[in-house]
């Protein structure tokens, strides 16, 4: 199939699915989701993902009728049925179906999402180097869960897109925080700065890995929130997220930034790309 | 027709109802609504919805493919068809299907819903007091929109349930924002106090004919925000919604509030109520 959709139990192209409107989805973002990537029609760091899925559900009390095992054996047998090998991994789960209303029956059952597409290779994205700008966050203070509210990051991707720039990194109360869709970190005096993962932030599965991989360079990690003139100052700011991995920031808002420590920043790049290979 | 439902043209049950997987409002809550209700099958005070309504959509750059006249003259055809005469009517645009992006097309078409579901008299409503809990507001500092992005309303709904309450009220910075899903006032020193109409609150149609009735009744209006400490020792607090009117709050957080100026209460519940029999 040029691409797979899956929603409680029934298969299609993305395009052919429909679902119920009372999805609670379709009212108030209620539900949670996670996203990948595939290569050769395998899933990157799938336990991770599922893992972090499973903790988003249960932060918003959604009580999944499904175990991570069954997820996973799901997402595996759906990414072999479509036709390129290197793919989006998409899923969700919304709190259920029911007339319109905030408050929620405990026992709901929960639409369970998954879409997969066909995407660019991640050596060809680690590669390109990106062009963003700074903005308030405004967000609502649970962005350690990964909800369906994202009003807010679509439209400053649209901003970002719209100045023909890749990525929006946010800043609240003086502490760069995360960006729209992906976390946000620095090189300052060799070492790697980032910011701890408060409910402010994603806990990134990319940052993870590239704390690991900075841990195996010997490159010193601090998980200290950094400002925005730690940001314009950095020696390399780097933006990690799973389906662009480690990339090199040089602009931020039409000011060049980064490239004084180019060895170490790819030395996380190559490491973080060796342990995608390794894995796949 | 027990209940209504529209999407983009089709008519059947709400029950019945289906959309694309690919409804913006599926993944981001990508969209807006606005509300009232109907009595007699008549729309009340649907003129202020809409413009609300348009207003929300230009806020968040969705470009309605219809005319606010169009819009109107749906609702009114939509709410002849419900066999209740008493009605919640619930209307929502998301900004159209597409392939999961952040990022969307400048010419994407929206998608238009709308329910209409048999609910209870105002008249019943009015007379009731409340219970209710306050929380930190942690909502996305855009609540002057009527966005989609309901997940932190939907979580305070529930914990106020459980708790065998009515609302939550929200403060943030040590002012008194407004509650889940209505807007929240005081009697103070004989005047009517209500926060100003910024990005922290929604502009509600009922907190606007609350603020009239009280001028025609020659009570002094005071556009200010409060904090906790007022609310707690106001003559009266007040919770204003489009189906519930302006209804008086009895507790907070456990603690007996208000019951000290009824009769300036009673005053605006009477013109409120009197304003929409003169008006359906």
């Amino acid at each position: 199939m040029k691409n797979i959709a899956y929603y409680n139990g029934k298969i299609s192209t993305i395009e052919d699915m429909s679902i119920p409107l009372n999805d609670r989805s379709h009212y108030f973002g209620d539900g949670v989701y996670d996203a990948t990537i595939a290569s050769q029609h395998r899933i990157y760091l799938l336990e991770d993902h599922i893992n972090r899925f499973f903790n988003s559900m249960s932060l918003v009390n959604i009580q999944p009728d499904f175990s991570k095992a069954w997820l996973a054996e799901l997402l595996a047998e759906l990414a072999l049925k479509v036709d390129s090998s290197e793919q989006f991994v998409y899923f969700q789960v919304s709190r259920g179906t029911a007339i319109r209303n905030h408050a929620y029956d405990l026992n709901i059952k929960p639409n369970l999402t998954v879409y997969i597409t066909p995407s660019t290779s991640p050596k060809t994205i680690l590669t390109q180097s990106l062009k963003v700008q700074t903005e308030p966050d405004i967000r609502f203070e649970l962005c350690h869960i990964k909800t369906l509210n994202l009003l807010p990051n679509v439209m400053s991707t649209q901003r970002a897109q719209q100045k023909g720039l890749d990525e929006t990194i946010y800043h609240r109360q003086g502490r760069v925080t995360e960006c729209a869709h992906s976390n946000v970190h620095i090189i300052q005096k060799g070492r790697l700065k980032t910011a701890p993962t408060d409910h402010w932030i994603l806990p990134g599965i990319a940052r993870k890995h590239l704390l690991m991989a900075a841990k195996r360079l010997g490159i010193p990690c601090d998980e200290t929130a950094f400002n925005l003139d730690e940001l314009f100052n950095a020696e390399e700011v780097i933006i990690t997220s799973s389906s662009h991995f480690c990339s090199q920031v040089t602009e931020i808002d039409g000011k060049g930034v980064g490239g004084r420590n180019e060895q170490l920043l790819q030395a996380l790049q190559a490491a973080t790309y060796q342990e995608f290979q390794a894995l796949i």
